[in-house]
């Protein structure tokens, strides 16, 4: 270990109290030597209070120049994943200011998400018609490319929990596809491919790769359980348009996140449990770990060609990446290239030469060469080793890298609680044995235990190097208590000098994961929808009334603020009742909502949409329906009853 | 009308275009002439774009003074409804940090609220064990009382959709309890009283006052729906302590916001529909309508003396308020007070003496003089408008009204899109005849279309005239474009000085109604949960296991950072499960989630905290359990396994 790279320029006497405050919580259990904790500094005297020490030094720091005033606009989009909230989060950078947040994979009361028939039919729905499930656990979000940079077209997002891929069109800023992947659980890294690995023409997104986390039985049909040699991880494609899964592949051990190269050629994954074990303690005997490089052109002609199989009641084609299979590297889907010890992240630099690993209980970051990679599989390298170009110790408990486009890279260190900012040549020199190259350049607390970062742009051709934000997973003493349940800490730092600066820091709802940046030229928002959109839309306001078929009731009921244009209706106890609702309002902003006393129906329309609710009316009376969205100045006034007769 | 206080001080040639731009929205379809918009500006010159005119000035007006920077913490909490998200909001003020959402009517994915046994059972459920409702409004949130200011104790909100009443305990910021309220739907404005109005030792909040604002058939069984007699409204009593309902008044017309006096003796709500129309367009006919006021000593009386009678199944008594049981006013138990058109909002001015109504149809605010209210009901005055000591214009679409503790008022005024800071002493002077008095002080521009309004400490002794924040309906282009549904827009004024001066806005996710803001010294936070207030919890990380009876299974958990104290168990397909999960970690902010693959369960335990939930084991095969909120550099190692036999 270099005794300058491992110091911290930035440590003062108030750095070591931190220090402390540190060690008493997250790191609670956790075996120090393992870590290299027993290298850090020991001068540790007590807790640091928020108002004092390295935090009031970042607040004396930090200036205006970046605040958004009333009646200004942000420079940057950014699309936050939710955590265990199951949503998406949109915010306005440099303001921190939340926008928007998008249900995805779990019910959301205001917009109807989870009530109305056509968010359930995106949901998926249990045979009684309610949705299949109503938690979920988003962790990544990425953008759709074109040209190797943000093409604003679509988001992905991954639930963990229940093992589905939610796409988002960003013209509305709403989910509008969700599809299960077969045969496994704990889904969790997602990334877009960037341009065809065979067809130049095809310079865009027309894949989304998905790495499972947890091994399971396969098939997982309960007559296997505890023969570890029976569990399995699959890698999966999914088709960027049909959202259709195209095919998965077997490998060893897990996937973690995952990354893909400017040519189309690579998506990688980072394994931390190679040892394949199911406890705890199991998951961490292995000194390397990998990160696990997918050659997507073999992989899809191994598909053409039939090579492959199925489990269970999937017809998903899976092919067979596990080591024993690929031994030769020109025939070779996939190869595991050995990193440190249960790495936690995979990126690749702006440049399109290199994916980073983090190595989490390694204090290092690896970064592989990707010409070498291809060299690999050409066979022209003979040790895989080989494609790895700098290992360097940056700090401990690396884990995620942001790039700045300038040549940097900026990776967080959980259990130091800083950003580290690096030079990659300068690594790589160092790695090459010029032992005098100072890679890193800078180092900023940050508070606390920091899990993601993003630069804007960054996992982009067109990384700016203006903002990075750090998704802190403890807030501790940051903001107001709040009882128990502590929010996390968003921190903003501004990247453009040499020296990082740390300028805002919010709260956030638990728990983002991961985060994209963009510049807001980017997307071109829809401000209305268009009423021919939707087949089930009623056109004129007149049309309003009800039809019946038996005890099949429809009721349309087109809205104009500040009226409902059916103010009462009457149906029969028994019923099954369909209300669609069209708002007819062509007016910016001028959303409804349709919400109907004691009968758990709430549901908002926006202009020029229509939604619809199915469902049995089984109380008798009379039941006031009232937009919940407020829409116009007699908006109290704008009700409608629904009659339901003995 | 006096030319001098309908003129807008701060009219420039931008306000003008501005105001064409209000006029194209919220507005249309609204008679310019009945809201007197005919009188208003005609110079309109078209739309305003955000980085101009009034937005732009107010940008550069807007100073970093109240920036609060990180590792600094506010000076005030604030407490949002979350409107028909179903939620309540944690703020902090001025930096409008969004610190904690609490669940209370609608279900929660990140804290298990209406997954777990224990919410269940405050959220209530039906037969099959899924909660009662999905779906809720919450519209007003006000803190419990002692010695006329906040004592940090609780705090209530209201779901309109339901007719709920949800408490929120401010040590922990949870939800407690919900009650519902018979015979009622439209439940909207709610307020504590202040002090007992009987024992003078009692100076704290022990009850909660709730308007019911639609009218509904007493019985509402299905027999009578047509005749508009049948249709009535009810003021609810619900006890602060026990959320038992203790009383309901018959009144006439509806309720809208409620507001209490300081000694305890009147509740009171504004009507905004005495014409008890069931159509939008009857719902305006009157010009006048009322403030209700509730002698609540002489009700409790009423009730003691068992003169209430009861509706349907529910056994609350209901007194007769109506206007013909209380012809005279020294038994009466109610007392209607004319006030112009519709209005909207009723608030207690700090000084204890007032109650101050707006008009929204009206373009005034009606001032009453609790002194000459209790003259009123002592049958010392013989005409109920002499309770009024001003009814002055102050622009158009009044509807709420906050205080500074120096004498002002500050009004929103809904169609002009503006706030009105206006003397209350000038105005009674005025409306007694000094047509010299200048009650207007200043307007300052909102963006756009303003509903609830509140000043720090505001409705409370204390007021100390610091913040004032507006709730905009309308955000349009102040934010980043995100498709159809725009977020609201809260501002930020400064009112320590002469002047309103605009600080700051911040989108909201809709969407918030009403809001308290409070000193951060009044609350006590609880960091870290008792063990022994869970009776299920399991102590000690060995008592973890599988009890089971039949095909009952109890599964124990205790968890400790980076672990579950039991690392797999097996069930069977059928059994009723039944898990307790314990989380042993005793240091703030190491929340652990619980979240099971494919099985739609995922909550989260606080440290000490226990909770358990109860499933059928109906899909047979391993089933991981991972840790969904980020507590360890182990955290992605933290798992479980279920396993379920065939």
């Amino acid at each position: 270990m270099d005794k300058n790279q491992n110091s911290h320029p930035q440590a003062e006497p108030d750095t070591l109290s931190r220090r402390r405050f540190l060690g008493t919580s997250a790191m609670a259990g956790l075996a120090g030597a393992t870590l290299g904790l027993a290298g850090c500094n020991k001068g540790e005297h007590g807790p640091t209070p928020a108002q004092s020490g390295p935090a009031k030094a970042a607040a004396a720091e930090a200036g205006d120049m970046h605040e958004i005033k009333p009646g200004q606009l942000d420079e940057y989009y950014g699309l936050w994943s939710g955590g265990h909230s199951g949503d998406v989060r949109v915010l306005g950078l440099p303001s921190g200011r939340q926008i928007k947040r998008i249900p995805v994979f779990t019910p959301d009361p205001l917009t109807g998400w989870g009530t109305t028939n056509e968010s359930k039919a995106i949901m998926g729905t249990k045979p009684d018609g309610t949705p299949l499930y109503h938690v979920g656990d988003t962790h990544h979000v990425h953008g759709s490319y074109a040209d190797g940079t943000y093409d604003g077209k679509y988001a992905w997002v991954n639930d963990k929990l229940n093992a589905r891929l939610g796409r988002l069109r960003l013209d509305i800023f709403e989910c509008d596809k969700i599809v299960d992947i077969p045969n496994v659980q704990g889904f969790h890294g997602i990334f877009p491919d960037k341009r065809d690995p065979v067809d130049a023409k095809i310079n865009r997104t027309t894949r989304v790769f998905c790495g499972a986390e947890f091994s399971i039985p396969l098939p997982n049909n309960g007559k296997t359980s505890d023969d570890p040699t029976t569990y399995h991880s699959l890698f999966t494609c999914v088709d960027a348009e049909s959202m259709e899964v195209r095919w998965q592949v077997l490998i060893d051990g897990n996937c973690d996140l995952v990354a893909t190269s400017y040519d189309g050629a690579f998506a990688a994954t980072n394994q931390y449990n190679t040892e394949m074990g199911v406890h705890y303690q199991d998951m961490m005997s292995a000194e390397k770990d990998a990160c696990l490089f997918f050659h997507v052109a073999r992989i899809e002609e191994a598909v053409k060609a039939g090579k492959f199989k199925t489990y269970g009641d999937s017809k998903v084609p899976v092919v067979d990446g596990t080591k024993e299979a690929n031994k030769d590297p020109k025939t070779a889907l996939t190869a595991y290239v050995p990193v440190p010890k249960n790495p936690h992240g995979v990126n690749a630099s702006p440049d399109g030469k290199y994916f980073i690993c983090a190595g989490k209980l390694s204090p290092t970051t690896t970064t592989i060469d990707l010409v070498k990679m291809h060299e690999w599989f050409d066979g022209k390298l003979d040790n895989i080793n080989k494609t790895i170009v700098a290992e360097v110790e940056v700090g401990l408990g690396p884990l995620h890298t942001a790039f700045d486009g300038r040549g940097y890279a900026y990776t967080t260190l959980f259990l130091d609680s800083q950003v580290v900012k690096w030079s990659i040549d300068a690594a790589i020199k160092f790695y090459a044995g010029d032992k005098n190259s100072k890679y890193v350049v800078d180092r900023i607390d940050v508070h606390y235990q920091p899990g993601h970062i993003n630069a804007s742009m960054s996992e982009t051709k067109e990384a700016d190097g203006k903002y990075l934000n750090v998704g802190c997973k403890f807030s501790k003493d940051r903001f107001l208590p709040v009882g128990p349940l502590h929010p996390e800490n968003e921190q903003l730092i501004d990247i453009s000098g040499e020296k990082m600066r740390l300028i805002r820091e919010d709260p956030a709802w638990p728990e983002p994961h991961d985060f994209i940046i963009f510049r807001r030229d980017i997307i071109k928002a829809k401000q209305v929808f268009e009423l021919d959109d939707f087949p089930l839309a009623t056109k004129k306001a007149e049309l309003s009334g009800v039809e019946r078929k038996g005890n099949k009731v429809t009721v349309r009921i087109a809205s104009y603020a500040p009226q409902y244009q059916l103010q009462e209706f009457k149906i029969k106890k028994g019923d099954e009742v369909t209300i669609i609702v069209t708002n007819l309002d062509n007016v910016e902003d001028l959303t409804h909502g349709f919400g109907i006393e004691k009968y758990d129906i709430q549901f908002i329309v926006n202009p020029q949409e229509t939604k619809s609710v199915t469902f049995k009316a089984d109380k008798v009376g009379v039941f006031w329906i009232y937009c919940t969205h407020f829409c116009h100045a007699l908006h109290l006034e704008m009700r409608s009853r629904m009659i339901v007769e003995a």
